[in-house]
């Protein structure tokens, strides 16, 4: 058995997310397996990802693994999947993976960026990949209050999630950038893991700061409350793209 | 009558180019004068814009102006015209304007952009926005033919359009920037008016030399031919981006 890591990229528009589903719905994870199958002509080939990402969330650099007998080489693989892969679905990278590589326990770190386009009408030429925002932000307010998230915390106010029987939300964020570029404002956090939700919930969050919905300092009240309710609506899935995932 | 200048972003994918057509396809033309028409309560209102652009180019600064008998300010024409827009055309600023004002002849200079990925396989996430260019480009090679064609030339060579009857095929290139960021390339061009297809046509040409197709320094050979058979083949229009009109 010969282990691969494959890097993708997808335009998540006309998917409905990542994990494969019972009834047939058209997914990343089904589509990627179905091309696997046929080129390895088997009947299925298991495909993990290093998460599941929404129905309408995009992949810059989504990882996945599978485990296949074969002679093949990475570099062979990859012109044939992306052959057997649709315009929306791109493999970016293939690479040999030790055998006890795993996409979703490996992972020690990931990186995602929400696009934000700060105007009261929608980008035509970007509106598969950004979520348009009317209302005057306070970049200043926004910047502050992504700090105070940054660091080691229990993210239960910004999951959605019971995490009752899990109880373990602590997660470490690493960076939370805020970067305006004309209409443009990025928002890049990297965590060494996400509940669900998470990125969505701390976007909808922030933006609730920096519009003036909530008082500066927020999130410092919310993170202690550990109750989903405590925290702002999640952002709208089209602004979300996973950029990295670190092993 | 009061005259509007409109600046118009649009996603060329599902559009059949900019010009009304007779047959009733959609173009951005027609959808533009339609919502103009159940704003004013007119039967048409006629959009002329700064040319013509093709199936599949986009805009981000297409400029275009109408006639119409009215008091609404520029201000709230923006949101109305934007809400019975669909979601691959959007006005990004309404003006008033001269009483002379014409968005086709009274331009005085145009940008356009082509974006190229230059790698083995079509990226989903921009693949409405560019095209994937698999061979190996020699940057320096592109970069120095571009130069060639700045200043005052004879297009003819690089038109597909019957210039027997016209004659005047002179255009001058302003700029000619090419711009690489990770496998991106951006080629933009800006002159005092192009051709039909000039712009695909030259970055087709540009491609060919950039890839050894054609010995470096041939557009000096083709601009003297005045013939289209002697340049290039058109690039694909998905890469082009009308960016700016200048007045």
């Amino acid at each position: 058995m010969r282990t691969f890591k494959l890097t993708l990229e997808y335009d998540g528009t006309d998917f409905n997310g990542w994990q494969i589903q019972a009834n047939a719905e058209r997914t990343v994870q089904a589509v990627l397996e179905k091309a696997l199958s046929k080129i390895f002509k088997k009947k299925r080939v298991i495909v993990i990802g290093s998460g599941r990402t929404d129905k309408g969330v995009h992949a810059r650099g989504q990882v996945a693994h599978f485990r296949v007998q074969t002679l093949m080489q990475p570099k062979e693989l990859l012109p044939a999947l992306n052959y057997n892969l649709p315009y929306d679905l791109a493999v970016v990278k293939v690479e040999g993976a030790d055998a006890d590589f795993h996409a979703q326990l490996s992972a020690k770190a990931k990186t995602y960026s929400y696009t934000i386009f700060n105007r009261p009408f929608q980008s035509p030429l970007e509106r598969r990949t950004s979520v348009f925002f009317p209302r005057k932000i306070n970049l200043k307010r926004l910047r502050d209050e992504a700090k105070l998230l940054v660091g080691k915390h229990d993210f239960t106010s910004f999951a959605n999630v019971d995490l009752s029987r899990t109880c373990d939300a602590v997660r470490t964020i690493h960076r939370l950038d805020v970067k305006k570029r004309g209409d443009h404002i990025v928002i890049t956090i990297e965590a060494n893991g996400f509940l669900y939700k998470m990125v969505r919930n701390i976007v909808g969050t922030l933006l609730g700061v920096a519009t003036g919905r909530f008082p500066a300092g927020s999130v410092k009240r919310m993170l202690k409350a550990k109750d989903r309710r405590a925290a702002g609506m999640a952002a709208l899935p089209q602004g979300l793209c996973l950029e990295e995932v670190k092993y």
